[in-house]
């Protein structure tokens, strides 16, 4: 029933459009690229203004699309922001968030219990109900335990890691993470498949291309999650492209990434299926300055990084591609979230977004093909806490924080080389009464918060104010899933270690409260 | 004489070329369009990534021509950096520096007694020799007392004034800004020419495109130089773009340039001259921090701004444009220098640079044409102190000094929000001996020194060493211009205040050393 619900509302979407016919003769709805990358900045590519220009692919992928300067991740850091975007739900919602501690950035290291819950409707799941197909290549970062398997959770195929290359670890203390080939893992890094012999190894493009190529013979329409994560460190690149960056290993990352990107939009327009498919480019959350400058990329003109709630830990680098529907060359200012991903690769496929629960995504259609604007709040979360959200070209901090004294005095610095009186602070400060007001427009670093006298500010106060506490009388918290640790659940023996005698013992469990330091 | 072989070069230039019979029927060399800004920063442009994307004539303009992302001022300042580009010599050499104290910053406020001297050539006396009419059309900045006037250094027009705007003045204690219409004063800003009814007056595009029709219809090639203000502080937008910006009255003042370049551009066009005319936009400096976020723009991922020779201060947007000769969409990688443009221009002319002189301007048109990339240091001066020094991707700093602590303590910041620890000193530093050294690709923000026990550190400073010897020992200093301050050589009484009855009377004279401090 909803497959047929679904085929009857993207008929009604086809008025606008070209049919395009599946293997039934029925219009097929269109193909859904999202790629996805991990720690790339807003300011990493040419089209940002990256001085050294060095993606032609993704620029060119830019003319020919439209290009979102105010998109958002939804956490800032991988795993909830991962989570947001395929159930369309904020961390503090779908449970990728803990509350061991206020504000903490969490995640899904080895030792972590939980992952994505079951009651969680990943967007692959709900996309069956349009026909569908759907690869993960790269990395998942939704949980390792077998539960949390994505194919358990509506993609078909898998090639990827539960965290891709962390490490290095010795499998000993730490079992190396295994590579995946849907069901059963086919491997482990630094043993079968061994680092720095190139990046692709988890997020291989050519797993990307094979599956495009397969579902394009098969007539299926098909969901291609492409999230690679040769941009976080450890930053690895091929040997083609090694040394060949301006920007060092980073940039030499950021061009084989480019290249792809490259390969798989001219392999649409080569199999001429670019008219029935929906790309579109993003990132996890904001380069991690932590690691720059050999291993971390840039926030362009954006203040702090990767783990902090400005614009520079959440604002992200965002392109949609899909030639024949959405006009070449514009840029829209609709703020977007990568939470309306999940809702506007819904309405792509004709299907309606669950209605049993809050949907955090907006359908960016009417911003990508009539040139809408729609007013909405970007919330920004760092785990339970809800530290910030903007509304039009303001943005209302209620919480600040770094992080600790104690870790900054140790070299950990998540706003290199930035200080902002008052607002890059390392104890955390509480505004709740009072926001920090910046206008994203005059001053897009945050540098100067508007006068707490002024007109503005308070016209400002009045208009947010509302919209919060809307939000927070709502909202309906779900289990936190990054709680509780365990040193046996570890990837010591994952689904097909046995027929390659790659199994290892677990330690006694021992859950205990996970620590999150920042 | 000159004129003839000047003919004769541009004869040989044209092998290459389309050539462009004037009204003797002789070949004519390209019409030269120098646009630039004052205080506009690299990161204002949509197509160097500012978010609110507000630049679409720039933009366009960029994707018609050439892009440098590694174009440099001759100094974080706008007199010595116009001395520069229209001598094609630092200001260490063509005099617009002061000895008056180490590293300081020195213009030329009305009270100056100096500016260009006779014995400087400037671009438009030399382009006399090709046959060029040239104009300047707004801010001068090269000295106001009647030797400095433009007129009596090449150009045949001039409608603007000595420094536009500053004020504001009342008249008694000091005069207000002149307002000339060639040798003539035609009024005062704040008097005749009221402030606050658009930036446009000094710098008037409507000056700019009724000189081009005039040249183009005698038939004569031309040289026109737009000195356009209006982002400089007080900062001023026309009616129908005021309040248009995302970006407040900073970015009203951009979207007002960005239209009037796309109508100067279009103009072009409309005449079919494009093909026989060269287009180059950039701007004088660094985008003034001090005055944001109201006032005051971007300079993207780069540290500080605007008095300083960190790269917010001294790195500029750049676009060369000249569709049929430049190939379009292309990005280069030379390391430019406004001063180049002084080369360029006589290069364009079919002249040779002077030989009695030295020339720090490079000809850029090899890079232009062919995507040629040429060696040549940056040098980063702050008044009479080598501060700095880039070879390829790498930075050298043999100073480093924002300004004083007493100034930072009245809150006057040059790098505000950013605070780079050993590099955004409050004292002048000197590492002459163990510079401080910057990897730009990897690191553009000028954030992580090269550890001085690196072999790549050990490398650069071999190569970069004997370029600085070199330079430094072959420095003749010219005589320092901004070192004298007058209150009686203020604007009391310019060339045609009696037609005017405007004329004032002068104070007693009496010189004294300026004060410069930062």
């Amino acid at each position: 029933m909803a497959a047929v619900a679904a085929a009857m509302r993207w008929r009604l979407l086809q008025v606008i459009s070209v049919a395009v016919l599946g293997a039934s003769g029925t219009p097929q709805p269109p193909n859904i690229l999202l790629l996805l990358m991990d720690d790339m900045g807003w300011g990493d590519l040419g089209v940002y203004g990256e001085p050294s220009r060095e993606t032609p692919n993704l620029d060119r992928m830019a003319a020919e699309g439209m290009l979102f300067p105010n998109f958002y991740t939804a956490n800032p850091l991988c795993s909830p922001s991962r989570a947001a975007l395929l159930t369309g739900r904020l961390p503090i919602r779908n449970g990728f968030y803990t509350t061991n501690g206020q504000a903490r950035n969490a995640y899904t290291p080895q030792e972590v219990v939980g992952g994505i819950p079951d009651t969680e409707l990943l967007l692959p799941e709900l996309l069956k109900g349009a026909g569908y197909v759907s690869k993960i290549v790269g990395k998942w970062h939704l949980g390792h335990r077998p539960r949390f398997h994505p194919l358990k959770h509506g993609f078909d195929e898998w090639f990827g890691s539960p965290n891709c290359h962390f490490g290095p670890y010795d499998n000993r203390a730490r079992p190396n993470i295994p590579v995946y080939r849907d069901w059963e893992m086919v491997g482990r890094f630094y043993e079968e498949f061994p680092i720095g012999q190139g990046q692709m190894v988890c997020s291989s493009p050519q797993e990307a291309l094979d599956f495009i190529k397969r579902q394009q013979a098969a007539q299926h329409p098909f969901f291609l999650y492409w999230a690679i994560d040769a941009t976080h460190a450890p930053v690895y690149a091929s040997k083609p492209f090694l040394g060949t960056s301006q920007r060092g290993r980073y940039g030499d990352a950021v061009r084989e990434i480019d290249d792809s990107v490259g390969k798989i939009l001219n392999l649409l327009q080569d199999l001429r299926i670019v008219e029935n498919t929906f790309v579109f480019f993003t990132s996890d959350n904001g380069a991690a300055l932590i690691s720059a400058p050999k291993e971390g990329g840039s926030n362009g003109p954006f203040l702090c990084g990767k783990q902090t709630t400005f614009e520079g830990g959440m604002r992200e680098p965002a392109i949609a591609w899909w030639p024949g529907r959405i006009p070449a060359g514009q840029v829209s200012h609709q703020l977007g979230s990568i939470m309306d991903l999940f809702t506007t690769s819904l309405s792509l496929a004709g299907l309606e977004p669950p209605s049993d629960r809050v949907i955090d995504g907006l359908d960016l259609l009417p911003a990508m093909l009539q040139g809408q604007l729609m007013e909405r709040p970007i919330f920004y979360y760092r785990g339970n806490t809800l530290m910030a959200v903007t509304l039009g070209q303001y943005k209302a901090h209620f919480w600040t924080w770094t992080n600790s004294w104690e870790e900054f005095r140790q070299g950990i610095d998540f706003c290199p080389g930035q200080n902002v009186s008052g607002v890059t602070t390392h104890t955390q400060e509480e505004h709740t009464k009072l926001p920090l007001i910046f206008h994203l427009g005059r001053d897009p670093g945050e540098r100067y918060p508007l006068s707490f006298a002024s007109t503005e500010y308070l016209n400002v106060v009045d208009r947010i104010t509302p919209v919060v506490q809307q939000h927070q009388e709502a909202l309906v918290p779900g289990q936190p899933q990054l709680n509780v640790c365990n040193q046996a659940v570890m990837n010591w023996a994952p689904p097909g270690c046995e027929k390659l005698g790659k199994c290892l013992t677990p330690p006694e469990s021992v859950p205990e409260k996970c620590s999150w330091p920042h």
